[in-house]
């Protein structure tokens, strides 16, 4: 069994709407020592297997089919034993 | 200089809609190792503080008051010098 922690970001050269929104209501609040503000996703998947590897093989499938846009999105993940 | 990495994500107690909806277009794609899903967000904020200390309590106060939903969200948080 595996908990596959995945991170999901924009690419650096895509504008990040969302962020600059949070950016604004920092600033808004009084926090003026923000810079710039990215928000990306985070998702932890539970993988019933016991092979590493092929664990390692499939979220990166998954990566790629369905949990990023590779087009504006890049991923990372990390896959723990527990 | 600092960077946060704020991760932000659902209470174990709450629902995720969200996760569920990823659990099952997986499984539908024929990954049906996967087993519970959760989603949360990933913040990546610059900070333009010098002092460290100072900096953790600004950023603490700024997942209270905006990053996260504390009634239903946990938060935690990574700053590091750059």
């Amino acid at each position: 069994m595996f908990k596959a922690i995945v991170y999901v970001t924009l690419r650096e050269s895509v504008l990040d709407p969302q962020g600059n929104a949070v950016h604004e209501s920092l600033h808004s609040l009084g926090y003026d020592e923000v810079g710039e503000v990215r928000i990306g996703k985070y998702m932890e998947l539970e993988i019933n297997s016991n092979d590493q590897k092929n664990a390692e093989e499939r979220v990166k499938d998954m990566c790629e089919k369905l949990l990023a846009n590779t087009v504006i999105e890049d991923y990372r993940f990390d896959l723990n034993k527990y």
